[in-house]
């Protein structure tokens, strides 16, 4: 993992930004409101296995993106912490669901049992559903000094990033997929754009549509999530080769069992590990103009291929 | 079936409506606006899942209720057609996940074979989380003539409906029943509300709030919908007992083989049949302030006990 590091700008100044500090302080922010996003009441499986999955830890990537990116353009948390929880909500329902027996059939996950490991098979299937549909819940009611329209707007986005042309439509692709070994750069491309990219892209937007950013700023923010989306993917193809249980919280070498096409498949560990870094570089030319205000946008950057889970 | 009938109303005027020709203009309203909801674009097998479902014909209660609670307080189909069309994806939604092997395990719904004996457990579960995400994003973007505020807490309400304290929390109370014969009648009760009474009140009073309605008129709304919520399940356990295959389109007597305490289990048929039938009635007196614009609604209250399937 990164720690302290300079980031190189475009002007002549040299800041030193210390990225783990700044992190943990970000998703100290979240797990706080996470944890009271949720509270027990009957039926107290249903509640226990939704926030068994939700408080598990995890980079909290979606979240923090979005409050980075609500706070580079001026917005205020009471904005913008309704979205980040109900984006990890999202993240975590489609964790809980790929993780099921009819899908990825996973063990292990963020280093702890799957959910259908400790609750069963339907109630992880109706923790995931219930997540997903509290995410609108949550947004509609807590997100404050908003306009409405606003928020009309973000959940538009943020049913478009989870519905067929988004997280459902890249993993039906990717259970299609499965054990051919014909898949070319484009089909797998389309997984990740939808399976991964489309929900950190979402994750940057919406932190800067709460707070009111204009289109040139969006569209920015827009490529910079696509392309780290990419890139994250890319390292974790890598990481599934390279990474052992431990570091990464679930067990590595899948893909290889599988037999699935992966990025490292295509072109090769090294190839891969290049081609993540130029992705990243591109993200961050995306945020030149905002000069001194983009360096948490940017050590993020950096971190999504320096990470080790 | 209801055919043509007549209304009694607290007022002297007695009203001849012909209920069999309102619901099947309003369902081929609801039909026409399903078909155009959803294109079939790649991946086609995913979206081909998701139309088999939501348009495989059915009721339609839902929607109905939704457009019909609109005009009853002045509003268009405008405003109101996208969340009719919504409520009928969560609906389709609830069903799709539902018959899953991990859930009831159903292998017929409104007369065809289920999503997932179809489509494959996994895609059929994958077009439910599709269609569920959709919604929101459905009312979000094709709402018209409707404040964004009142947008917002439509969605706030629908969420709600959907999540633990809505459809999920009763299917989880339900799953946890079975089998059990000392299941009492609040349990039984929260089921019921919670998966069938919850959806059918939100869609009247969605149709209401879109339209602006005030909040005495949504707490009679509100009222008429968990009134003809309860007995149209009271009105399902029976039929369920007395229906034929072929009326019902699903599997009769399955709950007496799964060993599911129902109503008519703990009431017997005829004494379930009057407290549906007393359900009704107090339905149809939160509406007799609106006089002869309730009709239509009067009129659906009377058909959720009459109807055969």
């Amino acid at each position: 993992m990164l720690n302290t590091q300079v980031i190189k700008q475009s002007s002549p100044v040299e800041v030193t930004f210390d990225l783990k500090a700044y992190l943990s302080q970000q998703q100290d922010l979240v797990e706080a409101a996470l944890e009271r996003s949720i509270t027990v009441v009957y039926p107290e499986k249903l509640y226990e296995s939704m926030r068994y999955s939700l408080l598990a830890g995890g980079k909290r990537l979606c979240p923090i993106l979005c409050l980075v990116s609500c706070e580079l353009v001026g917005g205020t948390v009471e904005m913008v912490m309704p979205t980040a929880c109900a984006l990890e909500m999202v993240h975590t329902f489609s964790l809980i669901h790929d993780d099921l027996p009819t899908m990825d059939n996973d063990d292990y996950r963020r280093g702890k049992l799957t959910n259908h490991k400790v609750y069963g098979e339907n109630v992880a299937l109706l923790a995931g559903d219930a997540l997903l549909a509290y995410a609108f819940e949550f947004i509609a009611v807590h997100t404050q000094g908003v306009p409405a329209h606003r928020i009309v707007q973000l959940i538009a986005k943020l049913g478009h990033t989870v519905a067929a042309t988004g997280l459902v439509g890249g993993q039906v692709v990717d259970l299609q997929s499965e054990g051919l070994q014909n898949i070319d750069i484009e089909t797998l491309n389309f997984i990740h754009t939808h399976k991964t990219g489309v929900l950190l892209e979402t994750s940057v937007l919406s932190g800067a549509m709460l707070a009111g950013a204009d289109n040139e700023v969006l569209q920015k923010l827009s490529r910079y999530g696509a392309y780290i989306g990419l890139a994250f993917q890319i390292a974790d193809d890598v990481l599934d080769v390279t990474g052992t249980q431990e570091e990464l919280g679930k067990t590595p070498g899948k893909d290889q069992k599988a037999q699935k096409v992966t990025y490292p498949s295509l072109w090769g560990i090294e190839e891969s590990k290049i081609k993540a870094k130029q992705l990243v570089e591109q993200a961050k030319a995306e945020l030149s103009c905002f000069e001194e205000k983009a360096i948490p946008l940017m050590a993020i950057a950096d971190f999504i291929i320096a990470r080790t889970n």
